[in-house]
Parts: structure tokens; C-alpha cells; sequence
């Protein structure tokens, strides 16, 4: 709670070992989250998110905040990237008491962001870092998942992506708040902002959705892109002064998520014990039942909230 | 189940699209199943898996065997790469009617091979197919995913992979029965076959791992891979007649999957319903409870196998 950095990655460490003292951990720092604004940066490989974010932590160390990184790598084969990626940054900002930079591979979980990530951010937050930003790449449902930790989503592109931008847009549009286009420099950055602008709409709590160029290298438009969550960040201070609406829908996913692992750990556990189960697994084998049938007779008696 | 490819392709949109019809579509197919030999294929990107998978659809053809190759694509970015693949292949193979090649996307899915593919895979077991080849990108889940639809798992491994290949190593050794060096002709070849010799071991049902270098280009070494398919296949069909071994571990899995699907899209409609479900979501914005606790509570009521 105090910030130090080393309690802060050992409890890191224990929600990423689904350690047994994780559960009170988060418990009892639960009560101590919900003051940082924590901002999502995502969008497809290649388009310079990490040096963005970096552009960003300096911005806001400028304006006296204390400012906490996580980068969860969804596509890291073990640890190669994810490890590589951590240790380039902490060179840059490893002597900054007030930077606290963790990456964070989700391979293994479901295809995005992990139970782990989510508590990562309420320790963060727990420790007093005004904003935390979170980086992942936009692939599959990571896009989706991040609006489920953050406050604020940044969805950077640049110029040149091609189809493949054309192939992310649907899922990307929909979750931004703000999108950077990165790389400004490059030729056909007007070209992408120009198609993008009419794709931009007013989102479920009324935030209309802003764009702007920038350079993580030249540091052009980071002033504009800072406005433009700082302006995020207003509203929704203002739309949760009067009801706890942007939050109630996250709660919804997350519990249901929750529920469902606790509900599954249990059935695996169950399963092989289970007579029907075993006696289906020969069936099978002699074909005397199909999957389906099967599966739909035994899940019957799981099927049972009381 | 006579070979109509129309009917085939119109099967797998039923189980793809996760049509009503398709519980009853494969109850019925199921009782045709388990004649065919199925040869998954998965590796790192760039081995040449599509080219290898090419060249052995034609080593089959020339023994007079009916061959289908299902491509899962699981990075594929709603479905560009996907049906690039199917139209490059389907120029070559398109006038012969004992081939049968089709790609899916299995984006959306938990990071690999989905029911779609597995049920795809029943399918064309059912249609008459000998040898039915599954190609897949060996990333993530999708390495360990394989092994739960092939009889028999081939690795394409090629030079020069450096340390991206060192990472994948633990999984893909563990899952291969063949491994195959691809590129051959490429620089390094040798070193990669000495270096994973040590490595190949025994397997479980007692099938000693196998390694050979091949072309896809040159077709070298194909007759080699041909055949230690073949003695793969021998090897299993052994082992079959004994017992059921081989195939109930499988069985499990799938099982497993299939009752946890069952489970968590009943628990999913009921949630919202779940009057103390809905309490907690108030409770969590307030902060009254937290999400471990308030989930623990939830889930006791529906963990409750009869």
C-alpha cells in the first residue's frame, strides 16, 4: 500500500502463481482500489505500442504522477518476448522510483488477458500509481478483453497496415476511446485518419470517439493524444459521480468468468470419479454412444444451480 | 458416406456454423467413424508445413488412396489467411475428386483446434477418406490440441529456426511421433538432426520417435516419411486390436470439453437471473464485497453434481 516496489512484485508474483495466498491477498487490497486511472493500449503488431507508452510514461511523470506499466504479451512463446520487452524498457526508466514497469505472458490462458493481469492492475492500483497503462497486442480476444481492466482504450494503428488493418477494424473501432495513429511520419497517415473518421461514432455512455496523429519518435501530437485521455478520464469521473453504471458491466463479466473456473475446476476434478463418465469413455471406444449424446447425459446432472 | 463432396462441404458448414442439425448430423456420422488414418501436421510458422502436406496428398494419391487435408488456421485474422491457403492449393488439386481439402479459421475459439475441426475431422472419416492430413500452426495450445484428433502427429521442424524453434522445443518434442526437417537443402539441416536426436525418446504406448530430413521441394526424403507414416499407422493398428488404449485417453479429453461446454453455456444464462449474482455486482461497485469472495459464494450453488 505504501508503494514498495518489492512487496509490490512479490504480490505480483503470487496472483501469477495462483499462489493459495492469493485469494486473501486480493481480498483484503481490493478495498484500496478504484483510485488509478488505469488506460489499455492496444492494436496490431508492428504499430509501435511500446514506444508510445513510453512516450506516455514520460508525459505523465512530467505532470508528477506516479505511473505503472504492464505489458502482457499473449502470443510469447514461454517467455522469449515478454522478458526481452521488459528488460529494453527498465534500462530507460529503471532509476525512477516512480515507475513501475512488469511484463506479464498470457500464454496458457485463454487467449488474452489472464485473471492474473486483472489482479496485477488492482495491486498497481492498491499501491498508489495514478495511472497504469496496460499493452497488449490486438489479436483475437485480447481486443476484447482489455476493455474489461481498462478505464480508457487507446487502439494505436499507422500508416501502410493494409488489409490487415481492414481485417482488425471491426473489433477494433468498436472497443476505442481514442486512437492513435502512430508513425505519423510515414506517408498515409492523413489517408488512415481520412477513412477512419467516419467510422468514429458516439459510444454506449455517450464518450464520442476522438483520433489523432502522433509520433512516439518525434514526440509530435502527444500533447493532443495526453488532452484527449485526460478528457476521457473528466467524463468518466463525471459519469460515475452520479450512478456506478461504467463499472457494473465489468463486474458482470468478471463474475461470471470467476463462477465459470470455479464451477469447471470442480466438474474436472469430479469427472474422472464419475461412474456414468467412466462407463462412456468404453462406450465410446465401441461406439455405442456418440459424443454428443453422451456428454448431454452426463452434463444433465451437473446442470443444477440450486 | 459415399464420397459426395457437395454433401461433405454442406456437413462441415452444419457443424462450423454450430447449426441445430448438427447434433443429430454427427450422431448418425459417428457410427461410420474410425477408418481412417489421421496424420496431424503442426510446426513454428515458415516450415513449409502447407508444401510438406502438398507433397504427401500426392504420395497418396500415387498409392491409389482417397485423401482429405483439413488446414486450421488459428491466428488467422478473421479469415484472410485462411482462404488464401484454400484457393492456392485448390488449383492444384481441384480435378482430382479423391482430394478434398478445406481451411478453417479457428479464431474465436480458446487458442486452437475447435469442435468445428474435430467434428470436420469425423466428417471425412465418414465421407471414406484413407489418410486425412490436419495441418496446424504449432503455437500456444493448438501444439497440444492436435494430438487430441491425429493418430498420428508429424513436426516439420527446418533449419535455421534459432532460438524461436529452442522455445517451441519442450512442447512440439513431447507431441511429435515424425519429426520432419524441412529445407533440407538449406544450410544446418544436419545440425538440427543432431541436436534433436538425444532428445527423441519412447512414447508411452512404446512407439520410439522417428526423425528424417526432407524436401518439399525436391521431394528428397519423402519416401522415408512415407514410410515411417505407414509404420506409424502399423504400429497402431497393433496396438487396436489388443486394446483400447490409444483411444480412451482421447475420449476423455473430448468428453470433458464437450460436458464444460454444456455446463458453462447453461451457468451463463442463469447468471443473470441469479438474484445473488446480481446482488453482488452492486455490492463489488460499492466495494462491499470482493470479487474472489463474492464468487466462491455464487459457485457454491451451482458445483452440485448429483
Amino acid at each position: 500500500l505504501s508503494g514498495d516496489r518489492n512487496s509490490i512484485s512479490k504480490a505480483i508474483t503470487i496472483v501469477e502463481n495462483k499462489d493459495e495466498a492469493s485469494s486473501a491477498l486480493m481480498k483484503v487490497l481490493f478495498l484500496h482500489t478504484g483510485k488509478a486511472h488505469v488506460v489499455g493500449v492496444t492494436g496490431p503488431l508492428g504499430t509501435g505500442k511500446s514506444s508510445l507508452v513510453d512516450q506516455l510514461v514520460r508525459s505523465y511523470r512530467l505532470k508528477g504522477e506516479k505511473v505503472a506499466v504492464l505489458a502482457v504479451d499473449p502470443s510469447s512463446p514461454i517467455s522469449g518476448g515478454a522478458i526481452l520487452g521488459d528488460r529494453v524498457r527498465m534500462l530507460e526508466h529503471s532509476l525512477d522510483p516512480s515507475v513501475y514497469i512488469r511484463s506479464m505472458a498470457s500464454r496458457g490462458d485463454e487467449g488474452g488477458l489472464s485473471r492474473a493481469s486483472k489482479d496485477t492492475v488492482r495491486i498497481l492500483d492498491a499501491a498508489g500509481f495514478d495511472t497504469i497503462f496496460v499493452e497488449t497486442v490486438g489479436i483475437g480476444q485480447t481486443e476484447v478483453e482489455i476493455v474489461e481492466v481498462a478505464d480508457t482504450v487507446i487502439v494505436v494503428l499507422m500508416p501502410e497496415l493494409g488489409d490487415e488493418i481492414q481485417a482488425a477494424k471491426a473489433g477494433l473501432v468498436e472497443i476505442g476511446d481514442i486512437f492513435a495513429i502512430n508513425k505519423s511520419d510515414l506517408p498515409g497517415a492523413d489517408k488512415i485518419l481520412y477513412n477512419l473518421e467516419p467510422m468514429l461514432s458516439v459510444k454506449e455512455l455517450g464518450w464520442k470517439q476522438v483520433a489523432v496523429k502522433v509520433s512516439a519518435k518525434s514526440s509530435d501530437g502527444m500533447r493532443e493524444l495526453v488532452a484527449f485521455i485526460d478528457a476521457h478520464h473528466d467524463f468518466l469521473k463525471k459519469l460515475r459521480g452520479s450512478s456506478s453504471l461504467p463499472t457494473s458491466n465489468r463486474w458482470n463479466q468478471e463474475l461470471v468468468e470467476r463462477i465459470s473456473d470455479l464451477v469447471i475446476s470442480d466438474l474436472t476434478k469430479r469427472l474422472p470419479k464419475d461412474l456414468e463418465f467412466i462407463a462412456a469413455i468404453e462406450k465410446l471406444a465401441k461406439k455405442e454412444i456418440d459424443p454428443d449424446t453422451a456428454s448431454r447425459q452426463i452434463a444433465q446432472r451437473y446442470i443444477s444451480g440450486k
